[in-house]
């Protein structure tokens, strides 16, 4: 029931990816019983919708029948593998909390999704904005988790794992940079140290760790300046009326870039550190990105992801 | 004498403004002659340089007769209307502080750029790196700033100022941006409040407000995002020969493109806040850079951009 769109994209979203995936869909069942068009797919009733004007905390308290308490229960309760939101993001960190808890060794889950790199790969990111103020523990907690993420559902051996700065020089970076350093320098991953956005996405590190305020500045910087560019682009073009060819010929490929793009980085993003596949849509999210999101969370449990962040807060439990 | 392809690189783009700048170089004089080609440009000799391994401080301390600081000690002397380097960024700062001093009302000076925006317009972009740890005051003192330039500099009337955020919500942003709401809110300009990169990017606001770390990695994500559209769009025509037709005529405008966002982007960011124009370019910069660093200062001083932010703190010292 979360998000923009909601119930229509939602449903529409589920249906396109309904042939491989086995469906539970949690809403009012007035709403959403409608647009399923006579297909049978389980239905799970819940009253309560939590808004973008209630307070992240709305399912723990006054909406405890909404569809983001439902489905978070569902989900702990083991009959769903993992759970797709597009509602209150804020809500949903604090449910998952809630109800399926953090694993051991982790003092906040992090949200986590991947950006195309310009050599043709992908960069995990985190935290995406679940933290905005964070403690250096924090960050170091990140790296170890973005690390057994991009190894469980990238397929990853040893991926290299940069701390996001101002410059690569250790001496740069702002005081949560500088302080976690040494933290993740401990850490049992391979650590390429402090990375700038430009050699990131260029290539130089598969992870790449972050507070969640940067590294909510630094996706949607990423997502509208490839709006910036093709926007610019398609006015060069526009005002150079011999060069409408080139523009004709370029919306195939425009559409396959968009294609690749917005699925891999724009589909949802992860939950990290609750003990539970929980991937968080954007509220925005229309059918295609509603499909794209339930992509992520299948990927995510096919990867065993819950389970390699488990074993790598265990691991360093036991060395410290 | 500062920057990667120094002093080569700076003599060709002082060289290719020298018509309509009056220049004053200063550099080692046995290097930098023989790159004049014969031309009668004034050459200052500084026998000393400031490298990137050197501490902000040299060109106040062990190097006093670096081109930094002599370059600097002529500008402070009305020698000069407006100083170009693109040396160590924070010997710069620290030597424009100590030569030329701060403003009254200003804690510490801010480095400015602007970013291409999906509209066409562009988007004052402060601090990109000047300061990584801020205080609240700091950054309405950058909102002030920011705003008298885009006001002498890029001739705007009235312009929106923005504070960068994950949320246009007032209750987002991490701990500073929440601190530095009402200040900035208290301050005589058009403030449209907090707004995302993706907003600001598609030209809700003039002049987009953040910290020094923050600003650095949104300017060089934007910067890097440009690559990767541009890179991965090239390989989706190179998998699809029957389009490279296409490619072919998208070179023309590909430049035009290039151009247009490198010389505005990226020429190089004017130190706000200080007694006298100083612009630090790219320590990258090839010659077509440091000659756009050039067109930056001369922009700068043309529109009288010192005397515009003076009046600003001024006034505000007189309200407050």
């Amino acid at each position: 029931m979360g998000g923009d769109n909601a119930p229509d994209a939602i449903v529409a979203g589920a249906l396109a990816v309904s042939k491989r995936t086995s469906l539970l869909l949690v809403g009012q069942e007035e709403r959403v019983r409608p647009l399923l068009g006579g297909q049978e797919i389980p239905l799970l009733h819940a009253p309560e919708v939590v808004t973008m004007d209630d307070p992240a905390t709305a399912p723990l308290r006054s909406k405890r029948a909404s569809s983001m308490r439902v489905a978070m229960e569902r989900l702990a309760a083991g009959e769903a593998s993992a759970m797709v939101t597009c509602g209150h993001s804020g809500a949903a960190l604090a449910t998952a909390v809630h109800v399926l808890g953090c694993m051991p060794g982790v003092d906040r889950p992090a949200l986590v999704t991947v950006v195309p790199r310009a050599d043709g790969g992908e960069a995990v990111l985190l935290d995406l904005g679940a933290n905005v103020d964070c403690k250096a523990t924090m960050i170091a907690q990140f790296a170890l988790m973005g690390e057994a993420y991009a190894r469980a559902v990238l397929g990853q051996e040893a991926p290299r794992v940069g701390l996001l700065s101002n410059g690569e020089e250790r001496s740069k970076g702002n005081a949560l940079v500088r302080e976690a350093l040494p933290l993740v320098d401990a850490l049992p991953i391979r650590f390429h140290g402090p990375v700038e956005p430009t050699d990131a996405l260029r290539g130089v590190v598969d992870v790449l760790v972050c507070d969640g305020f940067v590294g909510n500045v630094m996706l949607k910087t990423v997502e509208a300046t490839v709006d910036v560019t093709l926007s610019l682009l398609a006015r060069e073009i526009a005002l150079h009326p011999t060069e409408r060819l080139g523009a004709w010929s370029l919306k195939a490929p425009l559409r396959r870039f968009r294609g690749r793009t917005s699925a891999s980085a724009y589909g949802g993003a992860l939950l990290l550190g609750v003990n539970g596949v929980v991937v968080v849509g954007h509220g925005r999210s229309d059918a295609s990105a509603v499909a794209s999101a339930i992509r992520v969370a299948r990927r995510c449990v096919q990867g065993g992801v819950v389970d390699a962040v488990g074993q790598a807060m265990a691991a360093l439990g036991g060395t410290s």
